[in-house]
């Protein structure tokens, strides 16, 4: 049988990211990877977890075990909206739901509220996995230009100018991934004019706020926001394990409440032991001092790579960002090329990262950039592969 | 803000489903409930899972929290394939992907399958679940009434060939939920030559497979199915706990295929733990022997329930179905009328159970029937509930 007459028209065109096929080549052995959007895994708690995770099924197994409501498991869910409005994040009238990781949180989002064939403004580059959940809803996107300090605010007002379809900007202010750079206030703020002025939502995906290692924290966009238009999305994957897969949505409670019942018909409720998980390590533990921990040695990573990266890339040849936080460094191949036969050599040679190619709205555009992880690799490694990838940029 | 001039088309009719209202009716104290599709806790392994747990995190800590492949825990997926073989479901070509419970299995083969305005045969009364899971892409649902011996061929028949617009068939062929009914093997056959001639696939939703405590095993569609028709659904959710939200679909790679890359804009991959942690319980202990001593737990359970109500209801008012295993037995009032105030009050006298309406392919409808689960409540509830029951039929 054949069935592509059988597959529903969203779907058709839908490619599996190239991340996702690079976590196959991650476990390779000898594999050296900067792809994954992964946290440092010797920050996991992961000999805390196991007590926590062995009381909880001796203690409360039953409920651990068995169905749970759809928004959250109730300490959690009551845990996570006082953050959210101790951070000044929780406006009157908004709603907190857990979600199973910040993933669908961009899925429930776009499921509720874009019809086949809206439009939706994005970084460009941006997150593949937010692309992609998009894409299979039929939406259109349509590429925004990264400044140094964040989206260019000239062409997103163009952009929902000349699309009067656009019903929605995904933005990713703090760390972009993969960019790695973070909107400026004053461009938060612009953002929000504009997204008033032409009567579209913005949905801020924030999975790497307490990633911070350098410079002052700026206001989140659902901080700002007066009218109600900002659907916020966090994570626990980069706080403490993203195995775990649990996230949280904020937003005006009509939304999150369609969210709600859209997940209960996704996914019932999220995996009940990772909430209870969580909600007893933020109870015997200081999660905030684990996230700083975990920063430091982000922190460290960061400006070792760069550091590699200063002695080790031909700067004639390429060109990257220098964040503040978050996982990433970005690439830019200089000769204005595509990058995919520089991935494809590194992978030979056990050096895996992902092309710029998959961050963008065109995939099949010819794309100068790359995204570096900095956080997985161990120092060794990371200097390691990023010698191996100067050695193979000089070759091109 | 008014926020429904920016939702989709497609959740602006979806309601929360009655059950997962019910799930919170549940939590109250003193509540006697026959509403969810719970398993019986008592059998939940739970001390074994502590251990388990404990043993993964200590030993496997970091491959437990870090990000997984999207198509499921190598270990897990191959045993899940290896059974599927085992049992004459995996055909040739066909591929198994690990997803987050039994609906997510649902969702995602809707989501690949669907276009927006195509229509669904489904059994009526069917699982809310799935109804609104096929409602949430806006798809049309058709209802096919159902007899002792499963879904009615001739009315599958008459609804396929009246509205050509349908391009799947959904059945829960075994114990069917909320009916308890399991569809004859003769009838079985007939479904896939009636699919094959109008062209249409098949979703057989299996959650039950497991459960029966009477009775003969009849063949699954999947297994009769020669063609590649048939999309197959399992779950862990009745086998072992519903609240690790792990189950798994089953069928044609090219399907399979297109759901795992919109699973991974879903949710990325189920929770590691959980599936890590089934593997091991696997490996260490006997799960079939587990499955088989809940079983037998739901069996003794259903056989009180239905002593109960022989005892306790008043049988010119009411019948009752009498299922050979899964979860439920299905109610219809005599008189015709509406289950809605029944339900009502006996929530009132602290009995909760789940109205036929909940199931209907139109939920507007008076519907007299209602669902009743035998599993999760201890057999002196059981008695009480149904006592109590019996008060409220014969009031009305």
């Amino acid at each position: 049988m054949q069935y592509d007459p059988y597959l529903a028209e969203r779907v058709k065109g839908l490619q599996g990211s190239a991340i996702r096929e690079i976590f196959k080549i991650i476990g390779q052995p000898d594999m050296i990877s900067f792809a994954g959007g992964i946290p440092a895994p010797e920050c996991f708690p992961n000999e805390q977890l196991a007590g926590i995770a062995r009381d909880i099924l001796m203690d409360h197994g039953v409920q651990a075990l068995q169905y749970g409501v759809t928004e959250g498991y109730g300490p959690l869910l009551e845990w996570v909206t006082d953050r959210m409005r101790h951070k000044g994040l929780l406006k009157e009238n908004d709603a907190v739901l857990i979600t199973t990781g910040g993933q669908q949180g961009i899925d429930l989002g776009a499921k509720v509220l874009l019809n086949e064939g809206d439009g939706v403004a994005v970084e460009a580059p941006s997150f593949v996995g937010a692309l992609n959940a998009l894409r299979a809803y039929n939406t259109r996107l349509y590429g925004v230009p990264i400044d140094d300090d964040g989206m260019n605010m000239e062409a997103l007002e163009q952009t929902l100018k000349a699309n009067p379809h656009i019903k929605l900007i995904y933005a990713i202010p703090t760390f972009q991934n993969p960019s790695g750079i973070t909107m400026s206030l004053a461009k938060r703020k612009q953002m929000l004019e504009i997204a008033a002025r032409y009567d579209v939502l913005v949905m801020e995906d924030n999975p790497y706020e307490e990633q911070r290692f350098a410079g002052e924290p700026v206001a989140t966009v659902k901080e700002l926001d007066t009218e109600g238009r900002v659907l916020y999305l966090g994570s626990f994957s980069k706080m403490l394990a993203p195995g775990m897969r649990v996230g949280w949505a904020c937003g005006p409670a009509p939304v999150i409440g369609r969210m709600t019942v859209v997940k209960q018909v996704n996914d019932v409720h999220t995996n009940l032991l990772a909430q209870m998980m969580i909600m007893e390590y933020i109870r015997r533990h200081d999660l905030d001092a684990h996230v700083a921990e975990a920063r430091g040695v982000h922190g460290e990573k960061c400006r070792w790579m760069l550091a590699c990266m200063d002695r080790y890339l031909p700067m004639e040849k390429v060109t990257w960002t220098r964040p503040q936080g978050g996982l990433y460094i970005w690439c830019t191949l200089l000769d204005g090329g595509d990058s995919t036969a520089l991935v494809k050599q590194c992978a030979a040679r056990k050096v895996a990262f992902v092309p710029g190619s998959a961050f963008a709205v065109d995939m099949a555009a010819p794309n100068p950039g790359f995204r570096l992880n900095f956080s997985a690799a161990l120092p060794e490694k990371i200097e390691e592969g990023i010698r191996t990838l100067g050695d193979v940029i000089r070759s091109l």
